[in-house]
């Protein structure tokens, strides 16, 4: 998996989330995260969870941390249960700088009952693709939210922090299944 | 996901880590995970792992909390990611007993450099299994270790904590996979 | 695999053959099956089958009795051999009513050279769809056909029995992948 | 899928049920259907399903028409689908003939509650195997059954009638899943 | 998989990678390649592939022998090796005329420095769709081409060759999927 | 794809046909090609390829080069178009020693009618195998053969220059599998 830290801020704004898009935009092709520094908002035409339009909940932010990761030849499960890591490794490292009530709950991260990210996996023809993105400040947010200000981390090593792990964590694991034996019925 | 404490405790073999033990031991038909306690002692030839074949590691401990996962229909990266999520909620149970020194890598949990735990993914026709396993003691391990005792942390209610916790972890990605669209080409 | 009887009648259109319809329009998360009654037409661009789109045929009917189903984590051939145990069943529910004639061929159900029913089974990104639909009156129909009227049938007693078949059909068929060991090679 | 007749009597005993059985007894490659008359007899270590194991069933009939189908490239729910599909369409043929009391019942088929078949599916690395056998008579089975012989069928045609129906269903569900548009998301 | 050469003359602009083509416009249903000749120019919205939009290539000729193949339930990795052995195989159907510095790369074949084909493989819902393509002559090609012309090779002689030998590798490529065993682990 | 060049000479007697030998004999985790010379014969029971048991064929010679291929994730169809790539790759090495003659038929390279290689794909729970081996000399061939001697080629270069090339068609469709977009129905 391939990693990019983009220097450039943009607004996210659910087009992002597409096959290709990195490959296309910034060159890498095949598994990859890249992440950069933008306003967040998603028209509910663009809405990829099917939950936020049910429950008609705007997604937003002033200034947030995003990242795209897409990953080819998984199913959607794989995909999720890898968002849920990223959310676990983003976790792991906020722990050191400020554990006072933080905690991970499926893909999302909370100080108390304070939103600190948004995120979605979903899929393409040949892949799956996850946004995951953390508040930077709490600007124009539609809920309750906390930020990496808030908890005093600074966003670009911090994104070159998790990328990094994210990183680690996918070659492991695709390492772990080049090495074991199929087991056979009891 | 259906989930059973074991009252009686029995040595872990390697053989437990088949298809449908869970099943026709327990009578838990489909995705299960069943725990209990007893001693570890894995012989060299029912060694899933290779890597433990190549480095000629013992795996064993007198006194162990087992876990074993079965999972229809993953491929094995799925299973292995699922098997992170499971050290990362073991984790997260931990840290609220003892969080110094505490910190998950990959399928492992040390508190500093010793190991608490053991695990392994492996694929058969049907399913993924995982066995997940923590030190209740510290007696008969081949390498440092720590142990659910030096942590303060009861076996029996971390057990049931942990398994509560992967079941609603795996009902949630499932409903994660079926709340939204799929995204097209960029 | 949930099911649901929806009160209003609506008109079957093409556009209800659509991956989380079930969950965005009732709530259904996951496997699932629901059903109504309403006149059928579909226009020549949404129609799914190339068959029908090559044969020219009008798909229509004044009122029909609409089964959606989706079946997420299956290919094609899965769903529309699914597809054929909708039509068995249905055959198996009206034998008892009226069984003079009755034959189920491939996804149809006849009566003599008389149709009673219209199916298709189409993939989406994460799951196969099936429309299966019947007709309570034969008003509008573009070929030779018969109806629940004529077979005596009361339609909201027949789609709760239909949907309670296939529902446990699934769940056996379910239990069935989950309870035998793989076979080696001879 | 190629269909055989084999005119050779012998017994089932579970070692037929194994992926490329067909091919190298058979020279059948790839999707096929045999049908032959013998005995069954199935010692407990090769039986393939968990439940018979659990509940201790005996598996023998002394005269049955047995089937062994394999399908390449299918995942186990299709194959027990299709398994009932294969009930489905003997129960068809049957109610010709005999329809008192007739009925199927997931992978089974009845006349009131005595057992007419006897069914299995089960998946090898590359294929399904699915084994159906119908009672020719009575002798020396282990629960209150009924046979061809009481419904007054010959065995022989039956076994064709059936390979031929089992066959034209296999092609028009290729087929239909040769013919359809994929659809979007709602 | 069916074969068929088309009369017609026309250009290829894109739209025909699409699946169902060859049923919706041949009437063949299933794994089919169909031949035809024509000229190309695909606009650049109608580039299916990245790279191409990437370096900003114009894909054009003024007369090209195009085949279109559609091989369902195979993933890309697949269908892009069945891509480069259409490659192989025109490279061995035109070593046999013209050896001469003649050379295959991927999935084209060059004389020298000058490129004869062009190609791309593509998924969609079902299938994978492959369109190859080889120059009758230069007129409008964008970079320096060779042609069948140049070789000496008369281009409807040529299609029907390379079809039947597609066809051929490919039915021999499925048989040899289903004579062998699956193996163990080490 | 990882490679590697074996220098030990030791005989292939099929059980080289194992999912992680690449791994545990040389440490290449993941998808690998090793290659060394030896002498091949393969006992009947360890034969992967029904058809040579059905033609009750010995498959043995004296000196030989061997490749043991894995590629992960990929299903047979996949894995033997790669192997028929593997023998294409061969025979352009070989086309520019010693072109008379020459042609690939399948996985099989002839020179008029001896053969020169022997090759299986075969299936396991996470990976396909390929083994493919040349003729070093004649040697206690069961059939007429021809060798990398009666070519002039040198076997370790030969070897070194086809796993490089092996090597190098894998990661070009790979990359192609990363580049394309999906395309819709007609």
């Amino acid at each position: 998996m391939q990693q990019k830290w983009i220097e450039k801020e943009f607004e996210y704004d659910g087009t992002q989330l597409a096959s290709l898009h990195n490959y296309l935009q910034y060159g890498l092709a095949g598994d990859s995260i890249v992440s950069w520094i933008g306003p967040c908002d998603i028209a509910f035409d663009k809405m990829a969870d099917g939950e936020d339009v049910l429950s008609q909940s705007a997604i937003r932010g002033g200034k947030m941390l995003h990242f795209i990761l897409e990953k080819f030849d998984v199913r959607l499960y794989a995909a999720v249960a890898l968002q849920r890591l990223i959310a676990s490794l983003a976790f792991e490292i906020l722990l050191k700088k400020s554990p006072q009530g933080l905690r991970r709950d499926g893909d999302d991260i909370f100080v108390g009952e304070k939103k600190l990210s948004i995120s979605v996996a979903v899929p393409s023809y040949r892949s799956c693709l996850v946004h995951f993105a953390v508040n930077i400040n709490n600007e124009n947010t539609p809920v309750p939210t906390v930020s990496l200000e808030d908890l005093g981390v600074e966003p670009i090593q911090f994104a070159k922090d998790l990328m990094e792990r994210v990183v680690s964590e996918d070659r492991s694991i695709v390492f772990a299944t080049h090495k074991v034996h199929g087991v056979g019925d009891f």
